[in-house]
């Protein structure tokens, strides 16, 4: 396992967990703003999370398939890239 | 337990089944913008479980506070709300 | 007019300049990530503003329909505010 | 002009029209959640525009970047469009 991948495994093992501790702050019917402050944690280290696995995709999968010799290959990666971004906006 | 706090802790165990799936992805070195998907999934399954602990929230301890008798306990309540706001935009 | 609605307008109209400012980028060709810059920015004063216009609604409208007799009325307001979370999330 | 620019500038004058109608709001003392419905209208209107210029972007200077020569100028694209996709996260 490469040290990047090692990396996002040990990211996700933590947000698993902080999941995990969530699900107890509800069983103890914690104070709901103490549990949407953990939740917006978590999801700030799943953008965290995503911002890694882009990078390596456009390190990988999209320079490959620019600098390659197939248009609809180079408008494929181009096409997802937009989905990603708009997914992340309100469109 | 409440039919609430059961939906809310039900909620939380698929995120947490879900995170797994997306460490499994990892181990399998599937494809980037897969893995992307699922964790934006994700992310929309906690704005949902934020979005309930928000009007239990509202209903709950926000109306006893805004109704009750204490301005520091009202201005409280109501500073709080507006962190949560700005923890979901960018500010 | 009051200080707050002064303050407003003053953002309104720096917002409305800066709009602008980005039309006269896009006719001279400036490099696509400049103008987005620009534009991310006028979204995150957006965010300030919405966050000041949602304050005095919290301190007005909502604790004078919270701490008033109509139970209707307490849930319009509480409805409405989980709308505004909701848009400002992917919900 | 090209069309996509002639777009791109009809999209901003639409906007720059839609922040002067929330300034009339503001001045008119409009319900508070009506001028917020305006001002997030706004909001995703600038990321439909942040989405064209990002596809006119990955079209243009990324794609002729990722397919030259000079690994430095391949990474400063790279490095830009994770900056651009952070700043729509909370990161």
């Amino acid at each position: 396992m490469t040290n990047d991948k090692r990396d996002l495994m040990n990211r996700l093992k933590t947000i698993e967990g902080h999941v995990r501790g969530v699900q107890r702050m509800v069983e103890d019917d914690v104070y709901c703003i103490d549990i949407l402050k953990q939740t917006q944690a978590i999801q700030r280290a799943l953008d965290k999370f995503n911002s890694l696995i882009l990078a390596g995709h456009l390190n990988g999968c999209v320079t490959t398939a620019i600098r390659g010799e197939d248009p609809q290959e180079r408008e494929r990666v181009v096409t997802e890239l937009l989905q990603v971004f708009e997914a992340t906006s309100n469109l």
